[in-house]
């Protein structure tokens, strides 16, 4: 039996994460599940998410994954230690990896995140970019517009680049002396509208792809662990959400260029508050 | 008392590497071992690279390192599993950094590596690259010229740019499909050859710098094993070298632009051979 890599996410958000996976580690397997019902997290409280992240957690350990990526920034900046502290699997998070790619790419050292505004409230990554680099500095800008667009697959209006337009404006016109060269997206949805965030950004500032970072170190970790899967048959990947399967499906689909099966899951009972 | 990191090459290579792991990760340690008295080691036999590599594993231990950074692919490729059960620490080589960052970057699948007779000889590129993808496609090429030319800090003279351009003449000419859109600079002296190799692959080949790669996944490996350095007091580096300190100093003052002291150390006895 080949023990999958286990992916959550609050909705769609976390196929950009899973794709990244499936290319850069096409034999292995994956179990996702988008809480696309729930989602977005990005406006709850810090309690809320975690009981939300832990109830996937558990949902998920019936898979036996052997690691478990928490494809969410929100999850991940106020789930992230509970989680670990609770499972015996390798969990990434998507936040060290940004934050690293970050560090390598930087030259003047100034880093913008833009995130949810959990994630950006919670200054997880100004927490993780500092502890590796104390110098650094970062502007950070939540954009609590883009998570509903694309959860609904919204990513190439008029409506949608708008929306990116405005969003950013504060970060692009920051007064500054040394020039932001890094853009951090703080949110695994926000590659969706990765084109629409480059051409606000112009050429000079590099976008960092949190989940192409992840993905990278799911990777690393796997391979120091000796648990990087050896088979050469193509996994066939098991794909779960809470929300409109439909809906969900289409996305993925177009994203993943791939034909997936959606299966839905019904939170029932008192665990669903 | 901080642990530091230990980093070992046959000579100044590692310097890429460590000067990346400072930049990276500024608030740690490092204690460095060039073996410049019997550099190159391209063009030895595995066995004896084996022995060379353990032998300052062994000395690196005094220090009481928390990781230890294998900064020479020749030896990554030859020793490092013997290495890894020898220890009890993490240890870090240079070939599965820069395969994952390949990986990471290929759009047309095609990969190159360059390295010396050992390392290429050796395909633990096209090993590491195939166990995570194995549809890739890897031209090795080995560039037996380059690290005499580094070790002799002969990096831009039109010598130099010469023998770089012959060295890739076959790579560069090499009749194929695909295009191949990364190069894996396989050695971690290539990166002081940087602009050398760039100007002649070309803007549509992108580098692939190993020493940057491995500083990355030093940081994740440290940072999932909670052994990130805590401080932050500037650390003060150490520098040992088997061979003429006052070469080395000169090139590592250059690289890392830091005043830098050299320890000198004599391979003495039997041991030596």
């Amino acid at each position: 039996m080949q023990h999958p890599i286990a992916i959550l996410d609050s909705g769609v958000g976390g196929i950009t994460v899973a794709k990244e996976i499936i290319r850069q580690l096409p034999q292995e397997k994956i179990v996702y599940f988008g809480d696309s019902a729930r989602s977005p997290y990005g406006p709850r409280k810090p309690e809320e998410i975690v009981r939300f992240t832990m109830q996937i957690v558990r949902y998920l350990l019936r898979f036996q994954p052997k690691l478990l990526v928490i494809a969410c920034n929100t999850a991940t900046a106020v789930a992230l230690d509970q989680v670990r502290a609770s499972v015996s699997i390798p969990v990434v998070g998507v936040i060290c990896p940004g934050a690293r790619a970050a560090v390598k790419k930087t030259k003047s050292g100034v880093i913008g995140v833009i995130g949810t505004e959990c994630t950006v409230r919670s200054q997880a990554y100004d927490q993780a970019l500092k502890d590796l680099s104390p110098k650094l500095e970062v502007l950070s800008q939540p954009c609590p517009r883009f998570v509903p667009l694309v959860e609904q697959g919204d990513f190439h209006s008029p409506q949608a680049k708008q929306a990116v337009w405005e969003s950013l404006a504060p970060l692009k016109h920051h007064a500054h002396g040394k020039p932001m060269d890094c853009l951090i997206l703080g949110c695994t949805h926000y590659p969706f509208l990765q084109d629409a965030i480059s051409s606000v950004m112009g050429s000079g500032v590099e976008l960092i792809n949190s989940a192409e970072e992840t993905a990278r170190e799911t990777s690393a970790v796997l391979h120091h662990q000796g648990q990087l899967a050896k088979t050469r048959e193509r996994p066939v990947h098991h794909f779960l959400c809470s929300g409109n399967p439909a809906t969900f499906q289409g996305i993925a689909r177009e994203w993943l260029n791939e034909d997936i099966q959606v299966t839905p899951v019904v939170w029932q009972g008192p665990k669903y508050v």
